[in-house]
């Protein structure tokens, strides 16, 4: 882990509202960074979708103002994080366990499964980012390999072994603490040989 | 414009909360309905990005259940709609007037552009939907056009000529009423012959 000046996290600046279930993640965190690591060097221009609101009412406190007053969270239909990386289009889910030994599929909502499916039906690039925060340790796992372990395999986890055999490690630096288009330029790389 | 038997238009299901500031446009709901056709047929899977709001604070007037109490749009960094369509990442914003022979750029913001650029440069394929509405017309102008017209016009406004001439007419029907993806697939046809 990366130990910063003053001890503490940067923290997030401009980013999105932290969504109901996934408060102050550091993994969240880390994303965004990233991408606006990516943006800013024309890498590559990746956003968190803001988390879906249901507005009941609102209040106009001043002219120009509104203030919502009223409001619920909705049920996302997608998954957080979507975008473009030199022509390819990308879709991702982020998850993080405290687990050391396996990753629960039960953190995987099957909205956001469906979803991956309808994006690689597309031909997008679909994955997920998965931390093991015990372990410090951050994977990229195409969609694929989730759905081809869910339909072949009755357990309800993935062992961190087979992250081993069909994830890849993202690197972390102080710039880009998830740097996960690292791994997917290098696969890309590799299709192209 | 197509007739419903009831006279009415139907009301749009399961859509985005509308934008402060596009509420209840029927651009925006037509756009809808045809994104979720699209994903129905499994011809493209395009989404409205929901309108970001800050939370302020929020209540719990029972288990399971948040209650946001006080909260505030955002303004948005990108564009409202973007996806996938046969593996080009596709990202674009809708806008609506009621002038009859010019379209007035101040309806796009300095934001939306800079976005729209971005995803140029990352080889996504960036437009606008226009809709004239009192004319009932609906074009998708590529942005990489508008920005040439920005940059070497005085004009503040797109007279409707130059759309004849730069835009391409966006079909509407009962299924799929603002059928923006044929236009894209037709020029994509013509790129590959």
């Amino acid at each position: 882990m990366i130990q910063y000046p003053s001890g503490k996290r940067p923290s997030q600046k401009g980013a999105s509202i932290p969504s109901k279930n996934n408060l102050g993640s550091i993994l969240e965190d880390d994303i965004n960074r990233s991408n606006e690591y990516y943006r800013i060097h024309k890498i590559a221009l990746v956003h968190k979708k803001p988390t879906p609101i249901q507005v009941v009412s609102v209040d106009y406190p001043s002219r120009n103002k509104v203030k919502i007053t009223e409001a619920y969270y909705r049920k996302a239909s997608t998954t957080d994080y979507n975008g473009i990386f030199d022509g390819y289009p990308l879709d991702f889910e982020a998850k993080e366990t405290k687990n050391k030994t396996t990753f629960p599929l039960s953190l995987i909502q099957a909205h956001q499964l469906m979803h991956l499916e309808s994006v690689l039906e597309q031909k997008g690039i679909a994955f997920f980012i998965i931390r093991f925060t015990t372990l410090d340790i951050t994977y990229l796992v195409y969609a694929q390999d989730v759905i081809n372990f869910i339909e072949t395999q009755s357990r309800k986890s993935i062992p961190i072994k087979w992250f081993d055999q069909f994830a890849y490690r993202i690197n972390q630096s102080y710039q880009c603490p998830c740097d996960y288009i690292s791994v997917i330029q290098e696969h890309l790389n590799k299709e192209s040989l």
